[in-house]
């Protein structure tokens, strides 16, 4: 059973942590936290062994009356692999802990590529994370753009991606953050780094990426252009998509006209905090002209690099091989939502 | 002096009037209006004569104490030429009214192409209008759109252009559109109707575009990409798009991060209601990747379409050239704001 630590304990990290809690073969060890917040009173609720993640801030955590299992040295040492899910730049400083201890570390798309030995998506390179010291799990726009072009490239071969990502402002829970009624592009440089972050995945790969930030919150959504090698119709196109099991080919009978109702969709299903693991694709907008495809796609920023992060678990200790982990972790968290409208039983196994 | 009547005076015609009235060459015959709100009260107030638009409801003006100059037939019969301005479908039903008195008529993008002989863009196929007896001004999407591909066309030739329209939910005044906090495909069907409403203007283009709606009244925002058939380098273009009268290349120096503060800007130099007449383009968004162009543009829904409907007005009558009624128009209404910053100055004269 492997024991898996988790340092830091928002959006992402509380995520994890039930996430790993789900699978057979993994256990928490504990989630490590800089504060004794809502979050941390949660996590204490539910069992989770709690570390103070700055050593000197922990009489914060005893004066709220929170009680910590030790410090985040402790839960490295405890643990056979630490996810790190601190913010943007913080997992770098961390590295030199987990090197100290020998503890295997995936870290967080907010993350430097260079923070890793790969970066990684289970349907594109999970190979490459096996006997890695350092794995980084790309961000939410990068995971679900991996995931799509994974199976085009290889059935059609692709020419060349031009993807417009229209970006919500902040997580609901992100209260300072913006804009309110206006339409920023960014950034303002084209491309944004999301190509460049999807050629850590794809080095090969032709993409251009543009970034537009709207007064949203619930979820991003990708408008997606692809130059296929091939001219498949686009009822083709569906029907490979559709085997896909992150992805979920929202289908025209659901009536589900944006990112509200996806959300909606996603708590009516008794989905844990209402969350969207799999890229959500328009069936209708699922276009072919000449060469060229054009799809819609929403991406829950918070949620869909979960799967990710539990496979990386597995990939990083050569614990599973890329089909297996996959099929677990699905299965364990409820991954698949076409089913539930009748569609064509998903694959299990992914393409390879 | 041609006598200009506007039929509908809401969003677009209130300030159709303003631009005839400002004009040299033409006055402004009337307004007619279907209720006696706050916009008929404010036409009176500026002297204009205001007509009943459906003559059953004239009592309502009367009730409310707004005097009136007649029935819009009268408006028809006196003026040299109409600009239509009402709602989408209601144009084309007016269209028997300016048939009967042979008064040419000038429609807007809410009516379907085959309301008149030819669609318009001032920049693009001004002369198709000579003669006409009835004229489209396309939508403020499609105007932007072309005013854009014009020059690139003449300049460097389009193999195909690819564009995201990001669309704000509704105007400021329309308190009952949405979305609030959503992301819309919108349509979902790709493409867009914007493409083929663009290929009236210009028919032998290939254009697909998507169209997606966020939570934002202020202004559209354009994804642009740009397939050209020569390989120009970025700053060949933005000196390209600089020369045209009707494209606002938003400089670097400016600090004009997205549609919010391109409103204030323009309500800082004291354009009528905070108008933005011309593309906004933003400089550092103009990129080139081997052949491909991009770059994001704003679009003021409520104002790009009104020196074009001006220019109509020329070209409907055979009353000046091309470039004379731009530079006209452009003149009278204030066109252009680059030189503000010390860019180089706008040709007046439109390519040809």
């Amino acid at each position: 059973m492997l024991q898996v630590g988790v340092n830091g304990y928002g959006t992402i990290g509380k995520r994890v942590a039930d996430a790993v809690e789900a699978q057979p073969d993994m256990t928490l060890a504990g989630v490590a936290k800089t504060r004794p917040n809502y979050e941390a009173e949660a996590a204490v609720r539910k069992g989770y062994p709690l570390y103070a993640a700055i050593p000197d801030r922990a009489d914060r955590f005893h004066d709220a009356g929170v009680d910590l299992a030790g410090d985040v040295e402790d839960l490295v040492i405890k643990s056979n692999v630490v996810v790190d899910t601190t913010p943007s730049g913080i997992g770098a400083a961390n590295r030199e802990l987990y090197d100290r201890y020998d503890t295997p570390a995936i870290f967080q798309g907010g993350e430097d590529a260079d923070v890793a030995d790969t970066s990684f998506v289970a349907r594109a390179n999970y190979d490459d994370a096996e006997g890695a010291q350092f794995v980084r799990v790309v961000s939410c726009n990068t995971t679900g753009l991996s995931r799509l072009l994974a199976p085009l490239r290889e059935e059609y071969g692709v020419e060349k991606a031009r993807v417009t990502l229209v970006r919500r402002g902040g997580d609901p829970g992100q209260t300072s953050r913006g804009p309110i009624n206006d339409i920023l592009p960014d950034p303002v440089e084209i491309p944004s780094h999301h190509g460049p972050d999807v050629q850590t995945i794809f080095p090969d790969l032709a993409i251009d990426t543009l970034g537009v930030k709207v007064p949203a919150t619930l979820m991003h959504l990708h408008s997606v252009n692809v130059t296929l090698e091939s001219a498949p119709d686009a009822e083709e196109v569906r029907r490979l998509l559709s085997e896909e099991p992150r992805l979920f080919v929202v289908p025209e009978v659901a009536r589900i006209d944006g990112t509200g109702k996806l959300k909606e969709f996603a708590m009516d299903t008794g989905r844990p905090r209402g969350d969207l693991w799999e890229n959500c694709i328009w069936e209708r907008s699922i276009s072919m002209e000449g060469r060229d495809l054009y799809l819609f796609q929403s991406i829950h920023q918070e949620s869909d690099v979960i799967p990710e992060n539990v496979d990386a678990v597995r990939a990083i200790t050569g614990t599973a091989e890329q089909a297996e982990s996959m099929a677990i972790t699905d299965d364990r968290l409820g991954v698949g939502l076409e089913s539930l409208f009748d569609g064509p039983r998903k694959r299990v196994v992914p393409r390879s």
